[in-house]
Order: structure tokens, then C-alpha cells, then sequence
């Protein structure tokens, strides 16, 4: 049966504030390195008056992960609630020019808080640490998910950064449900390892009533078994779910199934701002899972996402990346 | 008398949407290529729409200008308006981030227009072609110049695109007139050659009545005087002001003063936006002959901060350009 999209993701609808920064400023501004921690506005509205000049370009990782599998033509949708005002209004132009379905309420203009944003501080190694103002995103509700575009959906993605808030867990739930009487499948992104420690129980559950593929990097898989043994943490998710893809930065990925599992090592590639990475990285294997495409292969194709993507400040793709998997011979 | 700014800059306040297209797209949009076209609101809308993924960024020919002078640790401000809205926001903040002191009053959030946008065209060559709503930025007044602020500037420039709307004349007049009774100097930009088939006369008139240094490009000099030879054009305006710099693409830049003058070659570099250039190419003049430059040597100068912002998408310089007039040899 061919579904209408090949995947619909539901995340944080954020517009990425991205600026340059020393590891000096870091420590004096009090935000923990390469991480994503959560701020309120006026921490937002400080913290901004203190970076340098910035540049403006939309993200959210689910939303990310959607803009990646467009471009490379995939069908899509995305769900994640922005307000009426101009951030919001990039947030839906920018998704919607890449050919993404975004067909999610606006939270109106009287809405006390504003769209979403993220200062992303870029340090010259390359490595972001994020700064997220939920702002109205984190208002998403299971009254935004229609069930009837979720059973168009081939595949879900779920951003585990969007179960802060207060609706996050039965919107969720919902868009499962929903999914699954349809025939379609669930993946998920544990998103980062202060994600899970907030979340851990609720993401465990979430992951055994009906997970297919699992995307993490190495340091949420041992946030999320609780152990500082890697190969122990893969075999444990590996044994919850169908898939199971772990990111391990520049040593390339891992990807299990069942009781096979596969090393595709990364080639080594200059990082200029790692904003972004594991996001292409989940897009490009949805694409190539979607699209015909073995694990492994599926896996390389990521891995050449994510390398594209770290080579330019900003989370989105700019390269061809269609071009980039002739190149290698993958499609 | 040493003043407290080296150059204040007044001009239209944007911020820059930036985003590629081929161009087929500037055909069929009917957007002529390598110029400013002026659009309203609801041109504004729809060509954001039929526009791919863009990027957001700080622009505004003078504010790029007096970007630069900061950068490289001039002393500066910035006249030019905003409205109190998301964009807004992003436009102050950038140009303080820099250094600059900017003040001038916000338009209310009741206003009926938004801040300024430039949407950004750029094509495969390099080339950009901008579209501007000028939003509450065309509402700059005589109020908004600060007459004690001009009298601070040893310099102050002028934005020919600030020529547009109501009443910018009068607005200009107030400042050249603050300046010069304080000892201050007059530099003025002709910005583009449509900018002048609107106001050739206003701007000849200011000219003649008080301005030190012009800056334009090729055709806008051959604009200016109505002429196709490049040689007369460049007499002819030298003839009207005490310094004449102008721009000639790959070719360099010509300097003229009295009867003497020179050609200052630029090192050929890839394009990958034009957006800036001139911009760049001004405000490193006016940081060199601020700063003890002679003529040629600050010409040298603002060759290489030209070459340098066209190397990246975005008006605005990314890398240190104290750093390249170092290596030059020129500081």
C-alpha cells in the first residue's frame, strides 16, 4: 500500500538564532557545551543582547530531519506550532519552499508568548551548544494532530526534544495510534542526553508500546540505558526496537537489527558548526529506507548527509545531496 | 579636534532575506537582475512565496557600511529606523553585537507597515538582485537626526537609497548641515543606478552644496552623468567633490582627488554573493582615511574587504579583516 508521505514528523518548530562564539563566553554566560538547554524569555532576551552579530535560519530538528528528506524528494509533512508573527511566519516559508506539507494551526497573534527561537553559540571547534526559547511550540496539542494525515504517513518521526510541555505526551500518543491502526511505522530521536534524564521513563514506555527505529548519538545511548558501556547500551535498545541507528560523530554510525548490526564508518570531513548534524543524518536514512535502500546504504547515505550539513554554519542541507549519493554510488 | 564618531552612517534600516535561484526564476518573476527594485507589501508576500529556502541576515547598505567601520574598531553610529517587531529586533541587535551606538526611535508596533526586508536574489554568478520593502524605514524624518550626534562625526554617510520616501530630503539637509557646522565631513553613496534616474537632480544639488567624498560604481557614475564614457564620468564628478572613489567590479577601484588620481587593482576572488560589496568596499575607505591612510592605501583597504564579503553569502564581513590588512602589509 503507498502511503501518501513517506514521512511526517512532529517536533519543536524553532527559527535557529546562530552566532560565533569562544568557549571563554560559554563559561561566563553559564551554558553547558554541546548540549541543548531549555531558557525562558527574559534569560532569551539577556543572553541575546550579549552575542555577536547573528544570522536567522529555520530549524527544529524534526523540522530539519523533514526539510533533508524533501530535498531529496521525498514527501512530507510536518506538524509543530509556530504564532502569527514574522519568525513564524520564516519558519513556515522556509519548510514549505522546500516542499514539506506545514499545515499546523498558528498560535494567534494575542498568544502571550512568541515563536520559538534557538541561539545556537558555535565555537571554533565546530561544536554547538543550544539555547532553546520554547515559546509557543511547546503549546502543541493532540487536537494539532491529525489523525487522518498520520495515516497517510508511511513513517512518523518524533523529536524527543518535543516532550517538554504539557500536552507533548498525549499528542504523541495520538499520532501513534493513529499511525499504527493505519500500517504505518513510528521512529523516534532521543534528541540529547538532558532530553532523556527529564524524559527517561516516559521515552522507555513510549519505545516499548511501538518504536520501529530508534536514532540517538553515543552519549544518549548510555544516557538512556544508564551505563558507560556502548556496545552494551546499542544491544539493550537494539532489543526494543526494530532499528536502532547510532550516530558516533567522526568514527561514523551503528545500526542493529535483531541480532545483526552493521559499523559504517564516516569519512573524515572539516566541521564548521555541527548544528544540524544528526538531523540530516536521520533524514537521509528515513529517504533511504523509504526509498529502497538496505540499512547499510541507508547508513552511508546518512553519514554523507550529516558530513554535508556540518560543513556550513546552519542546520539544513545546502549541497545536493542527491548528487552527493551518485557520487558515492548509492543510488 | 578629535570627534567622539569617526563616521556616523544614516540609510534604509533591512533586514536581508537571502536565498538562490537561477536565472529563469528572475525571468519568470519578472525582477530585473543586479539592481534594487523597490516592491510593496503585497509583491513583498508573493515573491517571498514563489522564493526557495532563505536565510536571514542584517543588511542595509549604510548599516553593512558602518558594520565594517566597527569591525575593524572604528568608532561609529547608525541612523536609520525600525519598527518595534521581531525584525526589528534582529537589525539592532546585530548592529550593536558590532559596536555601533544606535538610537534612533523604534516605529510603534501600532504602525501600519512592518521593518524594512530586501529579498535577496542570488544567482549561480554571483550576482544578487534585491527587492526591497522599505516598511516604516521610507518614514525617517528630520526628527530623527540628532543634531548634536552629527556635530560628534567626523564623518558622516549618506545612503542614496534613503531618498526614497517623504522626507528624506529634508532629513539629509538637517544632517549635512549639523555636520558641516561642527567641522564634520559629507560622504554620500549614489547606491545604484535606478536610485539615481529617480533623484539625479536632488542628488547633484546635494552634491554641489556640500559633499567631500562620493562613492559609486561604474554605472552609477555613468548614470550620474549621463554618459558611456567611464573616463569623462569619473572627470566630470571628480570635479564636484574633494575625494571620488569608485568601483569597478574585478577591475579595482578609481580615486580621484583634484587632478590627480589612481587605479587600485583588486585580486581576482570567487563570487559567491555580490551582496555587500560596495558597501564593504566604503566603509573600509572611510575606516583607512580616518585612520592615517593615505588615498591609495585605503582603496587597497576597501579592495580587500570587498573581495572578502563577497566570498560568503551575506552583506556583512565574516572574516578579519584587520587580520587581511595585516597580511597586505597596509596596517
Amino acid at each position: 500500500m503507498t502511503k501518501r508521505f513517506d514521512v511526517v514528523g512532529i517536533g519543536n518548530a524553532m527559527v535557529d538564532i546562530l552566532a560565533r562564539c569562544d568557549d571563554a563566553f560559554l563559561a561566563e554566560a553559564g551554558i553547558e557545551k554541546g548540549i541543548m538547554q531549555l531558557i525562558d524569555m527574559p534569560r532569551a532576551v539577556d543572553l541575546y543582547g550579549r552575542i555577536g552579530p547573528a544570522r536567522e535560519v529555520s530549524g527544529g530538528s524534526a523540522a530539519n530531519t523533514i526539510a533533508v528528506i524533501a530535498a531529496l524528494g521525498g514527501q512530507t509533512a510536518y506538524v509543530g506550532k509556530v504564532k502569527d508573527d514574522q519568525l513564524g511566519t520564516i519558519f513556515a516559508h522556509d519548510l514549505r519552499a522546500q516542499g514539506a506539507v506545514y499545515e499546523t494551526a498558528l498560535a494567534p497573534k494575542d498568544h502571550k508568548d512568541e515563536t520559538g527561537r534557538c541561539i545556537v553559540l558555535v565555537t571554533p571547534d565546530g561544536e554547538r551548544s543550544m539555547n532553546t526559547y520554547l515559546g509557543v511550540t511547546e503549546f502543541l496539542t493532540p487536537d494539532d494532530i491529525d489523525e487522518a494525515q498520520m495515516a497517510e504517513a508511511a513513517w512518523i518521526y518524533l523529536e524527543g526534544y518535543r516532550f517538554d510541555g504539557p500536552d507533548s505526551h498525549a499528542a504523541f500518543a495520538k499520532a501513534i495510534a493513529a499511525t499504527r491502526a493505519a500500517g504505518g511505522k513510528v521512529s523516534l530521536t532521543l534528541s540529547d542526553p538532558f532530553c532523556i534524564s527529564r524524559h527517561r521513563d516516559a521515552f522507555r514506555a513510549m519505545i516499548r508500546d511501538g518504536v520501529d527505529l530508534l536514532f540517538c548519538n553515543r552519549a544518549e545511548a548510555l544516557a538512556m540505558v544508564e551505563t558507560g558501556d556502548f556496545e552494551a547500551a546499542r544491544a539493550e535498545l537494539a532489543a526494543e526496537v526494530d532499528i536502532l541507528a547510532v550516530t558516533d560523530s567522526e568514527n561514523g554510525c551503528y545500526v542493529h537489527q535483531g541480532t545483526q548490526w552493521w559499523h559504517v564508518p564516516a569519512d573524515p570531513v572539516e566541521i564548521v558548526d555541527a548544528t544540524g548534524a544528526g538531523d540530516a543524518f536521520a533524514g537521509a536514512f528515513l529517504w533511504g529506507i523509504t526509498h529502497g535502500a538496505d540499512l547499510p546504504t541507508a547508513a552511508r547515505m546518512a553519514n554523507l548527509a550529516a558530513g554535508s550539513v556540518i560543513q556550513h554554519i546552519g542546520p539544513r542541507p545546502e549541497a545536493d545531496l542527491t548528487a552527493l549519493f551518485r557520487e558515492a554510488g548509492l543510488v
